[in-house]
């Protein structure tokens, strides 16, 4: 029989890690405080399996046979006993997750490993004091999962090397794209990058340089397409022709000389707000916000199965 | 007749503009200093030009009758006369750009746009002495243009608002994407939030944090995805439920607490880049950069014919 999966919480992204390890093979159990709670899940479950099937994106597998793999419970200790991995989602607050940390720290086996998906929390504000602290890392995921698979991986201070490579070889075997914190790190990676080029947006924007439609183009219809792709360093590494050291010689100078301009951070407010709001709710009004967020998951959905197709590098 | 734009140098991106200018309907002259050089421009154009409509991206257009619509020159007055635009591409060196400009000055009437492809000089630095310096500006494209429609708009201080208005107006005919910047700016937009990310990038791994592999995976992964069709600002819009005022509210202290600890510019030099240099050769070996530049460059043209199938915003 394959191994075990607890997903405390059936949220939105509970749900979302329960379709991901069925797809890759293992039995599910998702745990919440109420029954009515999971019906709903599980029918969202089963809608979710059958869309990545029908888009390939499966791993190969069955959707109705990944679906009898997926289990609920409301009872706390049964759902995590014997759990090779349990995956929390609750909502992002430290108090909650010390307090869900500690109740499973009574309840686990000595090998399971405990992963938050907590996408700003570093895990040691949480597992500081429990008896399996040794066992708790952060799975951090991308919304929706299923179709950006990036998984930040960060471990505590006292997290063994072991629990860390189970937790990559499982994200693994379910599909995702690891992406691993050698040390704790506010804001983790991806938030980091995100947050780099908003604030130079914003401050592009507040200063008067450019409106805030110039950055989403800029990043639409030229960095994001490569970056859809390869990432920064493979990308710097293309546009030179001798490669990464070629650019660096060249350009490493300039682009010092440029970010040294970057400045203060800017707070998220006032006028440069007002205008990034008008232009945003323009494109995306707010009375049609859920129909685009269905959008975009469709169009992520749609990309995933474009970047099956592309051939390998040569 | 159809108006007249010249292209002044055959390289690379000379070769590009003349098949966007054609797809837009223009006459195309296509000036070097060497026939020789041109003669294989123009095997290039037409070949690009029939690439493009293979994959419908020649705006409706014939590829023969595009290329009808091109020819050469090696007289620079005769290139340039009566021209709508002259778009100047020779090397990146600000006296190159003085020079060419000067002698261009010379030559054109008062209405022509003297358009420079550079990627980072700002238009004051090679206009300033120019009898016709109120109708200089920048535009740079993104390589290759004809996937990465985004080209910066960047006027001199003294750049009119007509001139400015024509370049954005015949740049949206030939089926780019104009980012314009209202007034100068060192890195213009593009490279300055390129050298955001490069620079957390190059931090993370310096530090410790990470690998150079997981920063370009959270990238291909995770944030790339969005970015290759909704930008950084939409992206915030739609990743919280009441829009862009609850995202600010909810994060802009986090991302402020986080960007302080960004911290001095690093130059790219010494062991990060070896390891950087080591993580990329590995996946991009020197022998075949060039067959992975095309393998780039075949990537960017399905992804640019998988954008024309996403659906329009609800």
């Amino acid at each position: 029989m394959s191994e075990k999966i607890a997903i405390v919480g059936s949220g939105l992204i509970g749900r979302s890690w329960a379709v991901l390890f069925a797809r890759g093979g293992y039995r599910v159990v998702l745990y919440d405080v109420k029954e009515e709670l999971m019906t709903q899940a599980m029918e969202v479950v089963q809608a979710q399996l059958h869309s990545l099937h029908e888009s390939n994106l499966l791993l190969g597998r069955d959707p109705a046979e990944c679906y009898t793999r997926v289990s609920t419970s409301t009872f706390l200790s049964s759902a995590v006993e014997g759990a090779l991995l349990l995956q929390e989602c609750v909502p992002e607050d430290v108090e909650l997750k010390r307090k869900v940390f500690s109740e499973l720290d009574t309840l686990v086996s000595d090998t399971t490993i405990l992963s938050s998906s907590t996408s700003c929390i570093v895990p040691s504000k949480f597992t500081e004091t429990l008896s399996h602290r040794s066992n708790c890392i952060v799975s951090h995921p991308v919304n929706p999962p299923h179709y950006c698979p990036a998984v930040e991986i960060i471990p505590a201070p006292w997290t063994t090397d072991l629990a860390k490579d189970k937790t990559i070889s499982i994200m693994k075997q379910i599909g995702m794209k690891p992406v691993v914190a050698k040390k704790e790190c506010d804001g983790f990676i991806l938030n980091r990058l995100q947050y780099a080029v908003l604030q130079e947006s914003w401050r592009l924007v507040e200063d008067g340089v450019c409106d805030p439609q110039d950055i989403d183009t800029v990043m639409t219809s030229g960095l994001g397409l490569r970056w859809s792709f390869i990432g920064p360093f493979q990308t710097i590494h293309l546009n030179a022709p001798e490669g990464v050291t070629d650019y660096a010689e060249r350009y490493s100078d300039g682009i010092v000389r440029v970010s040294k301009q970057f400045g203060e951070p800017r707070h998220m407010t006032g006028e440069t707000l007002e205008k990034v709001r008008e232009y945003v709710e323009g494109e995306v009004p707010m009375d049609k916000h859920k129909e685009n967020l269905q959008w975009r998951d469709g169009v992520l959905k749609q990309l995933a199965v474009f970047k099956q197709s592309i051939p390998d590098k040569p």
